[in-house]
């Protein structure tokens, strides 16, 4: 059974900054946004930690492995190389979507995102080292079939890019409701998701689904490990496997083989 | 009538570099795209463009006033500091969605997105200065209605994250096919849209559709000029005016007023 | 004979902000001057400037071509991205030394660099177009000769470090004090100055004397045009020739040449 | 007895990278080292760790409590975002100066800098978890008396740096030679040592000489413990202490002091 940590990281009283004392430019917020993501991904990705860009002013991490004062040190980090701060949520279930919830209300209870006062909430019970196992984290990394010779090299460019999203909307959709797993587009033609132990035919029953429902055809490659980083380099291992072999669903073997095999 | 120059700009023979020669960490490739992007956001930003990630892979670009010269040290200076290279082209029509048309063209000519001699394509052909005017770019800066009382604050952080996609992609979708013009996400609760010259009433009517689709109430304010930056910051005041006046749709009033007003 | 437009660029009130309430985190200090730097180094460098990290908290630039506006917006810009604004002074001389000078007396007598409410001065009168002159920008790019042979894969790291800055300050020194010159260490053992319109023999002399002080033993190639980036290469092109050739010091050739060659 | 760990950060063949196939434009080199270093200076940083960037191409850390896994996730992130690649040699002795000879010559007796295939190196050993204590990192953070009022806001900004540098040279040599200890420069007025286990009479007479020598008059405040990080922090505090009582020297106190006391 999975059991995921995950980080809510939120600006504070982003809105509100952007248009004071006038609007800001719109170059410097994008490119504010888009190196504040950079530097996370970096800072928790070496911690074996995945983070996804979501609305940017709230960005969802994996963070399993990652302990309070790690998340002190880069709160405190953000804090001093950028104009604004950030408060993280922690939160542990066995559903993604249960972890989230979890998260969501550590910052919630805390004041509204837009309160002038409520800054740099650090809140959450993370899983200790005890309580991990090679089962915390199931990573499923899904892409488009021939995304670019069906897409980016015959159509109009943001008609490759409304397909792509529509497909990842629906996607992203069937996981949230049906499987209390959270979905990701990441660039590209590529959607990670984090999920419960979900197993193969539910991967193949969501893919059919959103086959039928906007016409796109994804495969994924899945993996598990006790965090982000190893259950992802195994989906995107599983994904070449796909590739490979023409299937839709390959699940990374174990990475340690059973010695009596 | 509006005359947009768009540059369609795409990472060479992206996909199989990720993979090759075994699939690379995901946060560094996610460090990778945003800090690409937000290079990219400054240094177009700096000559009055906006850009949008979109697919990090394939960002669209509004470059009115920047001609070839400048596009190709941006270009080279891209090369210089990552570990990809990009390939550009750049077209202008009365729309945005033909001037992308235009400029996706001028790359799937020179050859597939995932070939990898096709590199450092460069090609288009800008609107040269005596042919600008000061209706040449609309911008439209939509946002969602009350978005950190309804859902920030209120619900599960995954959950508003859809909400504002599921409004975002229907609003591009009908921008698209409705409008001849192109809507971005780029980040918290905002959407920027580079238009054709849309009438008040035609944005009144977008936002009545997105609303009756997904249930998401939007507004918008929308300015327009000579350049993306110059249009853009009319439409972030003009925003504010729908915040101050409780309004829908509110539109720039002329930068420098009539003098028989 | 030179014209050199020299730009200032000095962190407001930077020392207190380093150490309130509490000594701020080294790291994040040493990451926000570094990319601080290098935000400027493309924002001036797309538009033909150069840039110097020199202490950081007070950065030197050439920026010849570039005007208040643009000034205004890469100000405008940091103040956006980053916890510290910057101020900036603008000096245009026949000499760098003097040049620099009009600059620093700029911000000097607009108030303290310490000084809480002494921030985002801009202040300057840059050579406008009319003025300028392809003889404006004199570059010369030293470097030490086999540098890697006798030093980094030789000896100590810290020991070939020291052996550079012995060199590079002695070259700065004789520059400032007998050709009111600037030189900027760069990296690596390269050492980029810009210079008034000294003569091949003055090179050669101040190489000399480089070399009977520290004994560290340089070569040089010097560019001169109407911008610090054109001038810069072709420095770095006349560098390339002292290497094929075995020679101390190059001039770049005219870019175009004589039609009656 | 300080027992400091030392990484040496080179770029693989950089030299010959920067001039092929022509030479790259400098504000690209200068954006990419900067960067890098800000990078480095993050990804050690959030680990305890003190980076340096010296000569940019050659950086030097002091890195007690990170292990070789680290450096290599590292090392791959940075193959991964850059378009060059680095070495890591990693060293431990009693002194500083000793703990980066034996990490430099890792990497010397690896290979040339400049050899095409010697690249990504990674070699060392580091201390382990058991043989770590509270005295094996001593840091010394200078800076220069009263730098603004008699420097920044008085004299030329040229004249201003020089004169650090001068200060910085010769304090760097007499830690280098008469203490075995390695001196940075960090921008602004200050200068960040880890040294041997000096006493407060050696910082003492180091100021002193500096002062005799160069003119120079500079204050520390010195702090130790079993990170770079902590024991930067407390020098950081001790030399705010200098500022409150007009003191030179300032060793920090013990973070736990002695009960009896």
């Amino acid at each position: 059974m999975t059991n995921t940590q995950v980080t809510l990281v939120q600006i504070d009283n982003y809105g509100p900054w952007t248009v004071t004392p006038e609007p800001r430019r719109e170059p410097d917020l994008q490119a504010l946004q888009a190196t504040l993501f950079a530097d996370l991904a970096e800072l928790f990705g070496n911690r074996a930690g995945y983070v996804f860009y979501t609305r940017f002013d709230n960005m969802i991490a994996v963070t399993n492995g990652i302990d309070m004062d790690t998340h002190a040190t880069i709160q405190e980090s953000i804090g001093n190389r950028y104009p604004i701060t950030v408060s993280m949520g922690v939160g542990v279930d066995t559903t993604p979507v249960a972890a989230l919830e979890a998260a969501t209300q550590r910052l919630q209870s805390a004041g509204s995102a837009q309160e002038a006062d409520r800054i740099e909430v650090l809140s959450g019970e993370p899983l200790g080292p005890a309580d991990r196992s090679d089962n915390d984290v199931q990573v499923a990394h899904f892409d488009v079939n021939d995304a670019t010779g069906k897409y980016t090299d015959e159509i109009h460019a943001f008609d490759s890019f409304l397909a792509i999203e529509r497909g990842y909307l629906s996607l992203a959709e069937h996981l949230r409701t049906d499987y209390d797993s959270l979905g990701f587009f990441v660039g590209g033609d590529n959607i990670i998701a984090v999920t419960r132990d979900m197993a193969p035919e539910e991967y193949a029953a969501v893919i059919e689904s959103v086959r039928q429902e906007v016409g796109i055809e994804l495969k994924v490659g899945v993996g598990h490990d006790r965090s982000a980083a190893t259950a992802g380099m195994q989906a995107k291992h599983a994904l070449e496997e796909c590739r490979d072999n023409g299937t839709d669903v390959e699940f990374a073997r174990p990475v340690l083989a059973n010695q009596d095999d």
